[in-house]
């Protein structure tokens, strides 16, 4: 992927703010500028109209154009796989493969420990899957234990994600320029849990809670779903390599236009 | 089952909502009156405390106790077993009888269709199970087509489940003697998209959007989870058969009690 | 006003739901049916486009018309005079009849009390008024205290009023046919305090904490506001007066007609 | 008041929340770093325990103490008293005087204008007053209209407010060292429009709706309220002077450790 990322100048993106986020996902080291037009309705991050794509294009290869650098979260999921070994020693690694983790993610194994990292655009979630019991993970800021979230699971997302899966789950919403990561449960329990919005640059973790009795599952941008175990645990941090996107007009005026389009109409995610 | 509850005079129910919620499981016809003990804190189902039960039970045999009519659901879900025996033929019906559905529903096989029938005391739950992306399913309220749904997915509970996952879910808290449906929405894309509480006695139905791409899961008080598909559907009302739960104090304390104890505390579902 | 109410056979009302609001506080008492055209967008009280309006006058005049009975708050604020009468004795009296208590309410001194009775079809709110303040007021049903509310306030509404202003305070949206009072709090400082339902016919109670510093403020929807201290109390159960509200197609349809509409657009309130 | 600040080199605190927004409010300019202790139950401004006092000054003496920056708001209220003097040429100056405005910020007079200027640490409330009518206020961002607010009001909040009224109005919470700035609508008419967080720096201004039919009122940290109407309007901006708070154990434990405890039993605000 280095090498697609050394080669391109700029990416022009057609389609809709799943087309960005699957953009995105292929440069999991530096992005180049990303331009992108939505082909339907307007998106949080596809702000050109197609139809003036000629212009808007000229405009932009001449230089007139603000940037947004959207951060992402650097995600890692460190598995214990002699746990797993010992469990189902048969099918497991099959299942990552299966789940392209080891040609994407950069992998190795150490003491029985297999790691995946991921750049995300929007968001990790952390869910029950397809269990009916309460997920329970813990979560730890900068190494101490900072809570337990009992619920349908958590969410850990940028500002850019504090539009989409987060919104829905109740997350006030972001502006990309804020250096932030925002935490935010899905039917927490506990009523009185709110999202709640952390410096950029610390590093959280999540582990299943010592007492749970069920797995969960976790996804990246909505893909890639993988079980995590008693043993495994997640470490996020904000990444250093953002996604620069191209303004429309600029950063303000577009971020407000499309929470304008999308809070009326209904969010778009996963 | 009818032969037990026609042997049964009184459940004596020690444990936490989800011991009651399990005997009330057994009762899919009338069901004897419950009194529920909370061996762990105060429950929203379980108001007498353990300790006083020689007490308590002499004053309930003696006929000193009032009676809450808990509303139940009776959910029918029907299957296209035509359509699946197409798609796999070998492996559905097994798996149904896995999940039990076989002996304890009322199932029937007319014109290549499965019946299921049961009572939930909490909610039916329908949701995106493994998969990540939104579930997209119609909400029928007497044969009219109401609103679409696209999102986590959507509970529908009497009132005594208006306290336990809906509520997580955002959904007001509703006395269980207040004859109603609760309708809620688990993180809707669209942020406008309120629980709605409709009146006891209307017939609601569930299906797949006709352009969802995706399964859902339904699960009846967190249990017997399976599969809906295109042409399968979900037919919610009002059960003629309440639990009779013998109230501790009465309707109006025993309620708040527990609401002032677990809204604190964190609500327990699933 | 009893005397109109015996003069009118229909209420044609044109406007938006303020007007109806408006129509029926005329009538304290039995109210005729009432039928309410829209003359902007489509309201949650007002079904009937004004366009059609012979044809649809014509029908209802034939007695092709299903009816819809909103129910009403009947509340009753007693105030302690004499006690005001010691703090300022001078001035409150005529404050009282600027607010037009004394000719519309049905007013009475005993012991120094004056009390005010008041249909209301939305709501009744107590809130902190001109005061930076924290409101703190206690809320009693069927005499016992149930809870005291920290906040900006609390709203008691009916389901018609449920869809106002307590759905901006967070409240789920009760179909008008649910017989039951909702209780909202406004901006509660506790946060794990949710909206609640209970059955119609209770009684409510809303009295000053004993230890709050600040007097609240009560409306009635939206009028007639008035201070509320220490020693006075406001009592609120189901009328018996509902207001007797013509489909346009029916029930069912109406309401959710009115929602998907005005949950888009934003409610209108006050 | 600068006389003060260049006078004293360490506030010590003693009280709760309310207590230190006071202190803070009596350094309008920079502020010496202070140590709060709470007397009553853990604030989210108060981290210290009264009986460690002797211990924990020594060691902050000693120089072991890490220190928050905790951002505070610049407002501007400019009010238009031409046209007030218009309306009600005698009694407008004096009530200024009255709330204290004129000596406490920084006022002058040009073209009939008269600017109060003040920092507040938790949030600047923008509301309905003892008005029972939504209030309609305009906000623009760097001079761009972003959005009107229809309903109670508006807060615009410091991270470090985020906690308080702003979480009862459904705000997440925010870290005091994210550099930001939440807008948060008080029970908004539309139901899409959620709490919004935007980069500390940016310039935020409110004014009347041009179609609003009623006043609002305007209050900083809970205090100083005054009316605003047509022609005046309130700039809001990040401050130059944060207050130094000096931590307990450090940053991330404190604020993990207030909201544990304040939202389980309701947060404290106004």
């Amino acid at each position: 992927y280095d090498d697609i990322s050394d080669c391109i100048d700029l990416i022009i993106c057609l389609g809709g703010d799943g087309t960005l986020l699957y953009a995105s996902s292929l440069f999991q080291g530096s992005v180049p500028p990303v331009m992108a037009f939505h082909l339907g309705s307007l998106g949080f991050l596809t702000p050109f109209k197609f139809e003036l794509y000629r212009t808007e294009v000229a405009k932009v290869l001449e230089g007139n154009a603000a940037i947004t650098l959207r951060s992402r979260l650097k995600v890692k999921v460190v598995k214990d796989m002699l746990q797993r070994a010992g469990q189902q020693p048969e099918n497991r690694e099959p299942q990552l493969e299966h789940n392209g983790l080891l040609p994407h993610g950069h992998t190795n194994s150490e003491d029985g420990k297999v790691t995946l990292q991921l750049q995300v655009l929007n968001e990790v979630v952390v869910d029950r899957g397809p269990s009916s019991y309460l997920s329970n993970v813990d979560l730890y800021l900068d190494g101490r234990l900072i809570t337990s979230v009992q619920g349908d699971g958590v969410i850990v997302s940028t500002p850019t994600g504090s539009t989409a899966y987060a919104a829905a789950a109740g997350a006030s919403m972001i502006h990309p320029n804020v250096p932030a990561i925002m935490v935010t449960p899905i039917c927490p329990h506990s009523l009185s849990f709110r999202p709640i919005v952390v410096p950029a640059g610390v590093e959280l973790m999540i582990t299943l809670s010592p007492d749970a009795r069920n797995n969960v599952w976790v996804s990246f941008d909505g893909r890639r779903r993988q079980e995590i175990q008693h043993g495994d645990c997640i470490k996020i941090t904000t990444s250093c390599y953002p996604v620069p996107s191209i303004c429309c007009h600029d950063l303000v005026y577009d971020w407000f236009e499309s929470l304008a389009q999308n809070t009326a109409e209904g969010i778009r995610f996963a």
